[in-house]
C-alpha cells in the first residue's frame, strides 16, 4: 500500500519540500474531491476503525506527552471517532450540498430565466493547525480534519510540538487508511514546525486554514492568511471565558448543585478547555465560601499539558492573585514533578462587579488552567449591559436559573449572550461539547476569527464550501448532484417555472 | 412619520457624525433583528412598492446621473424591486435559518446528549459600499442591501460618487417606506465620501461589508477589515473577465449566433459589467473578422457612466491596441460631449494564444468598458490547463458547444471552469444575471475577496449570518424559531434521540 508522504521527525523541513507537499496536496485535491461522496464517506469510516483498533497503542502515547487521564483519552478517542463516522453520514445524505435547482422560467418576473443549478464544492486544499489540548479531537484526526475530508479537500495538518509521536502514529495510521479505501495519496500530509506551518500558509496551493491556539498566535496566523496575494479564509479558534449567571432564586434553592457543576467544571482536565467556565456571577458571594472550598478540596493533582502551558498559567494566575480587591476562596496547589512538568489543584477566588470592571483585562483575560473568578452582583437587571461591555465575543455563556423563571432582567440577559457567544446554556456547564447536527462551537470575536464557522458539529463542513451555478447545462456534462435523475440521492430544492411568490400575502 | 439621518449633501461628514450613525444603527439592529420575519418581510415589500411608486422620478435622475438608456434603467429597477420581494418571501419561508434540533438523548455514542437547537443569527450593522455601474441593483437599495435588512442588519450605504442625488432620494424613499411599516429608525442609511466610507469600516458597530468596484479598492478595504482590532467579514465582488470558449464543432456550425452573442454581450451598456465576456477562445478567428466587424459596425455610441470610468478604459485600450501581436477587429470609436462624457462603441481585437501568453498582464487584466479579445487556440486539449494558469478567478465561465459534444477535452474544461470560477454557462452570455434562488455571483479571488459568498441570488443572505445554539433552553426562553410549537413555521431538521446512523451501511 502506497502510504503518504509525510515529516518522519526530521527537525525541520526546507521549503522546497513544502512545496512539494502543497503541490501533492493539490493533486490529491483534484482527485479526491472527484470521488463520489459514498466512496469519501467509506474512506473517513475506514479511517474511524483504523484509529479505534489502534486505540491502546494511541493512549499510552498520548497520555505520555499530555499528562490526561486515560479516562478522558478514551473518551476523546472515541469522540474523535464518532465525529468521522457522523461526517461519513453528513455526506452521504448529501443536504451539505444545498442543491437549488431553478427551472427555466420563460415567463419570470424579470424576463425568461435560465435553467439554474447550484450546489456547494470545496474550496481546496485545507491546512489545520492542531491544537495542545485535544491531542485526538482538535488534532491530526480531529474535527477540522474531518469536515475538511468531507468537504472533499485534502488535508495537511502542521501537529502540535505538544504531542508529537502521537500526530506522526495518527497521521500514518490515518492516511493509510484513506488510501487503503482508494482515497489518493497526499490525502492527509502531516507536517511539523511552527515556520513550516507559516510557510504553508503562505502557500499558494492552500485555499483555507483553521487553527485552534491563543488569541496571540491566532491573530498573527489570521493576519498573514488575509495578507496573502490571494486571501483564503482563516477559520481560529481562539480564547474564550465563557460566563455563567446564576439568578438569585436558584442560587437559594440549588447552592449545592451550583457549587459542585461549577468546581467539577473548572477543574476537569486541570481547566484545559476553551470552554471552561471562567466567570460565576452570583448574587451573593459569601455562600460560596464554605461550599467552594470543600469541593475544590475534594480535586486530585492534575498534571498540566506541558512546561509551557503550564508557566504560561502559572503567570496568569500569580497575576490573578495579586490584583486588588481578589479575594481567595481555594488557593489551589502547584508541584513540579522530576520532568519540569506541573501538577496543580484548582484555585477559586472571589470579587465584586465594581472591582471586575476597575481591574480591567488583569482579571478579564483568559487563564488556561483550573482557575476561575466568582463575582458578586447586586443587580441582575445589570447583566445584560454587563456582557455586552466585558464579554462581546466568547464561545459559549450560561444561565442558572429556576426551570419556571422568566423575569425580564432573565430574558434581557440570554438575548444579550446570544449576541456575545455561539452557545447559551441553561443550567448545564460549557465543557463537554456535543459533537451533533445542532452543535455551534465559534462565536463573536476573539472567540473565533469568523464567527460564520464552528469547529464542532456537522455544520463544520460548510467552512470549506463555496457555491457553483451551471447555467443551461446539458445534463450530460452537470455534475452528479445537479442531474435530473440525481444518482446520488441528495436533497434539493427546486423552484419551479411560474412559481407563485407569497409577495402580496404576508398579512 | 420618523425619517432615518441621513447625509443631505454636505460635502463631508465629521468623523463625530459618523460614529452617531454607527450608534443608531447599532440601536436599530437590536430592535430590527428583534422584529418577527414576517414583520420585516412586509417592510421589505413596503419598500419595494416605494420604490415602484417613485420610478419615473428616479428613472430621469438616473439616466442623467449615469447616460445608462431608459430601457436599462427601467429593467434594473425592476430587478431591484422584485429582488426585494424575492428577500421578502426568503424570510417569510425561514429556511434560510437553517435551524437544526437535536433531540436529547441519554444513550448517544458519545454518552447523554443534551437538547441542542441551532439558529442562524444576524451578524450586527452591515456597511456596504455602492457600484458605479449598477446605480439601482448594486446601489443603495440594491441586493447587498436586501439580502443584509432580510437577515435583520440594519444598513449603513456608502454611496457610490457617481450617482449621488439618486442614492440620496432612493435612501429616503426606502427609509421612510421601512419605517412606515413598523422598522425602527436607522435601519437604513446612507453616507457619502470615500474617506468617510473608510472610517465607518473602521467603527466597532459594524460587523460586515459589501463592496462592489475594483481589485485596487476592494483589497484596500478588505485589508482595512482583516486589520481592525476585531476583524470583519468583508465581501467585495471585484474583478473578472469571464473567459467563453467556442468549440471547433460549434464554431463550424453556429459561427453566426455566436458572434452576434457575442458582440451584444461585449457592448450591453456599453461593456460597463462585472460580467461583460473579456475573452473569446476560437480554433480559428480569420472567420470571425467579418461577421465580428460587422456586428461591431452596427452598435451604436454608449456614454460611459462617467469621465473617470471613462478614462480608465480609454487607458486600458490604448495598453492593447498598443501590444506586439494584437490585431484589430474592430477599432471602436470614442468621442467626448462637452460634458466630459466619453460616447463609445466596441473595440474587438484577435490574438493568439502564444500572444497572450506572452504579454501577461497587458492583455489579462480585465477592461471597464466594450473591449474583448478574440483568441485562437490550436489544440481543444490546452484549454483547461490553460484557464488554471491564466484565468483562475472569475465570476463566470463559459463553453460553447454543440448540444450533444462530450469530448474528453469539453468535460475537463467544464471541470476547470467550475474550479475557477462561481457559474459555468453553456452556450449562454455571462451578461444578464437571473436574481433567483439557484445564483451564485462570486468566485475565487480575484473575483470576490471571500467566495464563500454570492452578491445575487437568494443565498446572498448567507453572508450575513453566524451559528447559535441553545443547550437545555426551557420552551419559554427559546427564540421563536426553535420552540417546540414553532409559531412562524420554520422549515427545521430533527435530530431525534436514538436515532440509527449509516455507519455500517456505506457500500
Amino acid at each position: 500500500m502506497t502510504t503518504a508522504p509525510f515529516n518522519e521527525f526530521t527537525s525541520g523541513t526546507p521549503t522546497d519540500e513544502l512545496a512539494s507537499r502543497a503541490r501533492v496536496a493539490a493533486t490529491a485535491f483534484a482527485a479526491w474531491s472527484a470521488q463520489p461522496p459514498r466512496a469519501r464517506a467509506r474512506a473517513l469510516v475506514a479511517a474511524a476503525a483504523a484509529l479505534d483498533a489502534a486505540a491502546d497503542e494511541l493512549i499510552v502515547i498520548a497520555a505520555r506527552e499530555t499528562g490526561l487521564t486515560e479516562v478522558r483519552l478514551r473518551g476523546e478517542l472515541k469522540r474523535t471517532t464518532v465525529q468521522l463516522r457522523l461526517f461519513a453520514d453528513v455526506i452521504a445524505d448529501g443536504s451539505y450540498l444545498d442543491v437549488r435547482l431553478d427551472e427555466a422560467d420563460p415567463e419570470f418576473a424579470l424576463g425568461p430565466r435560465p435553467d439554474l443549478r447550484r450546489t456547494l464544492v470545496p474550496l481546496g486544499p485545507v491546512l489545520n493547525f492542531a491544537a495542545s489540548n485535544f491531542p485526538f479531537a482538535f488534532s491530526v484526526a480531529g474535527g477540522d480534519t474531518a469536515s475538511a475530508l468531507a468537504a472533499g479537500s485534502s488535508v495537511i495538518v502542521k501537529a502540535h510540538w505538544g504531542h508529537p509521536e502521537l500526530s506522526q502514529r495518527i497521521g500514518r495510521i490515518v492516511s493509510d487508511a484513506l488510501e487503503g479505501a482508494g482515497a489518493p495519496q497526499g490525502t492527509l500530509q502531516v507536517i511539523f514546525g511552527q515556520e513550516q506551518g507559516v510557510a504553508m500558509l503562505r502557500d499558494e496551493h492552500i485555499a483555507a486554514s483553521t487553527f485552534t491556539g491563543s488569541i496571540h498566535a491566532g491573530r498573527l496566523l489570521a493576519d498573514i492568511a488575509a495578507a496573502r496575494p490571494a486571501p483564503i479564509p482563516f477559520y481560529g479558534e481562539l480564547g474564550s471565558v465563557n460566563p455563567q449567571f446564576v439568578t438569585r432564586a436558584k442560587l437559594g434553592r440549588d447552592l449545592h448543585s451550583v457549587v459542585e457543576g461549577y468546581v467539577a467544571s473548572v477543574s476537569s482536565s486541570a481547566g484545559q478547555f476553551c470552554t471552561k467556565p471562567g466567570f460565576l456571577f452570583v448574587s451573593d458571594a459569601s455562600v460560596m465560601i464554605e461550599p467552594v472550598h470543600e469541593a475544590a478540596q475534594r480535586v486530585g493533582e492534575h498534571r498540566m499539558l506541558n512546561p509551557r502551558i503550564a508557566q504560561g498559567y502559572l503567570a496568569r494566575r500569580e497575576t490573578v492573585l495579586a490584583t486588588d480587591g481578589v479575594s481567595v476562596i481555594a488557593p489551589g496547589t502547584v508541584r513540579f514533578d522530576d520532568d519540569a512538568n506541573a501538577w496543580v489543584t484548582p484555585t477559586l477566588v472571589s470579587v465584586s462587579v465594581a472591582i471586575l470592571e476597575s481591574s480591567g483585562r488583569r482579571l478579564l483575560d483568559e487563564s488556561f488552567g483550573p482557575l476561575s473568578v466568582v463575582v458578586e452582583y447586586r443587580d441582575e437587571s445589570t447583566l445584560a449591559d454587563l456582557v455586552r461591555r466585558l464579554f462581546p465575543g466568547n464561545l459559549t455563556g450560561g444561565v442558572h436559573a429556576l426551570d419556571d423563571e422568566a423575569t425580564p432582567e432573565l430574558v434581557a440577559l440570554i438575548d444579550q449572550l446570544h449576541r456575545s457567544s455561539g452557545r447559551v446554556l441553561f443550567n448545564g456547564w460549557p465543557t463537554g461539547v456535543a459533537v451533533t447536527s445542532a452543535m455551534q462551537h465559534g462565536g463573536p470575536w476573539p472567540a473565533t476569527t469568523n464567527d460564520a464557522g464552528t469547529s464542532v458539529g456537522t455544520a463544520a463542513i460548510g467552512r470549506f464550501l463555496r457555491g457553483v451555478s451551471y447555467q443551461n447545462m446539458p445534463q450530460h456534462l452537470l455534475p452528479e448532484s445537479l442531474r435530473d435523475d440525481n444518482p446520488w440521492h441528495v436533497p434539493r430544492r427546486t423552484a419551479p417555472a411560474g412559481e407563485s411568490t407569497s409577495w402580496g400575502n404576508l398579512g
